[in-house]
């Protein structure tokens, strides 16, 4: 079992108005010094067997035109190595 | 100018219906070997200057008292290194 994880960005010339209005928002709450401020997803997907090259061709193809509009999105498949458990 | 990232998920514990909706659709889509699927949001805020502790310990507290419900979600704060300009 092996986690991949698909971040899915918007594209950096597409307005962000969730991303802004966390930055408007900051001055108030105190925060300075982060000028910029974008939101996404993350998708973590849990594979089973080992995650080839094939498995990671499939994954991208599923982001590709499933998990991302890529019209106004861009998105980078990742694998994530299994975190250790803390004892 | 540094890039840190915010990734917020929902506790493993609490449902996540939208990672069982992605996940249910996807052998009609002709995926098969994800066992699972969550969905979270990833939010990356650019720092103006250098991303010390303290900047660190700074938005670690934005993200618990703004970006994550810290009561249904998980959050954890990352350093980006700058991606290369691809030349």
């Amino acid at each position: 079992m092996a986690r991949v994880v698909v971040d899915v960005m918007l594209k950096p010339e597409i307005l962000d108005p969730q991303g802004q209005a966390v930055q408007r928002a900051l001055p108030r709450l105190g925060f300075q010094g982060i000028s910029d401020v974008r939101q996404g997803k993350r998708f973590e997907l849990e594979v089973d067997g080992p995650v080839d090259d094939a498995a990671l061709a499939r994954i991208h193809e599923l982001a590709e035109t499933f998990l991302a509009n890529t019209v106004i999105e861009d998105f980078v498949v990742k694998v994530e190595e299994p975190a250790v458990e803390a004892k």
